[in-house]
């Protein structure tokens, strides 16, 4: 294998309704070959206008819309909404998110995610001409373990999940189950130079495995439906 | 923010109880000062001798052990055993594994990863002089997603979640929760350059944030225990 190489993109300027980020993208960095962008759903959301008014001086004026948001509300504890959102994803507030955002407003999650990063890639293949991926992603809790991490919402060009079952291993058994989920893998290696307050929207990782860029989907691989996890 | 980069170790032989992995890492790659390494549970395992015979014409004679190693048996589904390790990790089939193992033999979990870190890393550090962490990664399945991602079961050196809070977003306001766990960003990344066949059971993350660097560990930061989360 050869070595992978995560580059932060910096000098995003704020990103408003109707810009368009492939261009804000390929503006600031030198793309190759089978580059994988990662995009924060932050920028996505604001890019693709999904902001929505709340009371500036009501803290708990954008509960309201995480309801609104929520498909399910699965659990409560004070101030933690666990829920599901439309797009199947288990996270809290529904994605509804005040940080990095103006006074008074909040951003939700896009509406179809992998079609945000499809519209992307497909903005940056046409300004490039190159074989490129793009990772749309989010700061997720998990349930056993704390601390966040950056996950997938949205893939285009690239696999979410990567099936390796039917190779074999080093004793040249059948592997058992071994579907690698890249899309979270990619999602998280980026937010690892990003911080949270630099104003570094996008990474790019660079010597990812060729075999991996493929149409993918963050919705039909990644999320399990309501009913096969065994905790809902 | 720098970049980061992440390059797999190959050439590694069949380990051993017995084996010293700060010496086998040290003779396949040349470490800078502030690297991340990221060793595989399952070389750990296999150096500290946490092996046990299995009947190998039976396919389910492992799964006496994975009740033995269980602290709790959470949910079973079919082939399918969720459990609660005695770490207080959720897995499946509490870490007992097949792959990658000498038929007849099955890996467990090392009793306390954080401490098989520290003491790879207090190998590397005596051999190099360096400033250097260890993270141990293992393969985990997730409640809500499909595909397994590699998280780290144990740290040596370097924090496993950074506490963000405090710092203010763009527009200046405080963040609320950004606690990141960068261990198992780290543990993840470094998945993406090993494969799971190719027999690169570590790789080595460069450029990673100096601030990072101190005595953390994954029992004490990461671990929720029982009754704080809420699915249990």
């Amino acid at each position: 294998m050869a070595q992978l190489t995560v580059i932060p993109v910096s000098g995003f300027p704020e990103v408003h309704p109707g810009d368009v980020l492939s261009d804000l993208i390929a503006d600031r960095v030198q793309l190759a070959d089978f580059d994988v962008v990662v995009v924060t759903q932050k920028v996505v959301s604001k890019a693709e206008g999904r902001l929505v008014d709340v009371d500036p001086d009501d803290p708990l004026s954008h509960k309201g819309v995480v309801e609104e948001e929520a498909l399910r509300v699965l659990r409560r504890r004070g101030e933690l909404v666990m829920t599901e959102t439309r797009h199947g994803f288990v996270c809290a507030n529904a994605g509804v998110d005040l940080s990095n955002v103006p006074r008074g407003q909040v951003t939700l999650l896009p509406i179809d995610p992998d079609r945000s990063a499809r519209r992307i890639r497909d903005g940056l293949r046409a300004r490039t001409g190159m074989q490129l991926a793009v990772v749309v992603s989010d700061t997720f809790g998990r349930t056993w373990r704390r601390g966040l991490t950056d996950v997938a919402i949205g893939v285009g060009g690239i696999a979410a999940v990567v099936d390796l079952r039917g190779t074999t291993d080093t004793f040249g058994r059948p592997l058992q189950v071994t579907e690698v989920c890249v899309a979270d893998e990619l999602a998280g290696a980026a937010e690892l130079v990003r911080g949270k307050s630099a104003g570094v929207p996008v990474a790019v990782v660079r010597g990812v495995e060729r075999g991996w860029f493929r149409e993918g989907s963050v919705r039909g691989e990644v999320v399990r439906p309501y009913g096969e996890d065994l905790f809902r």
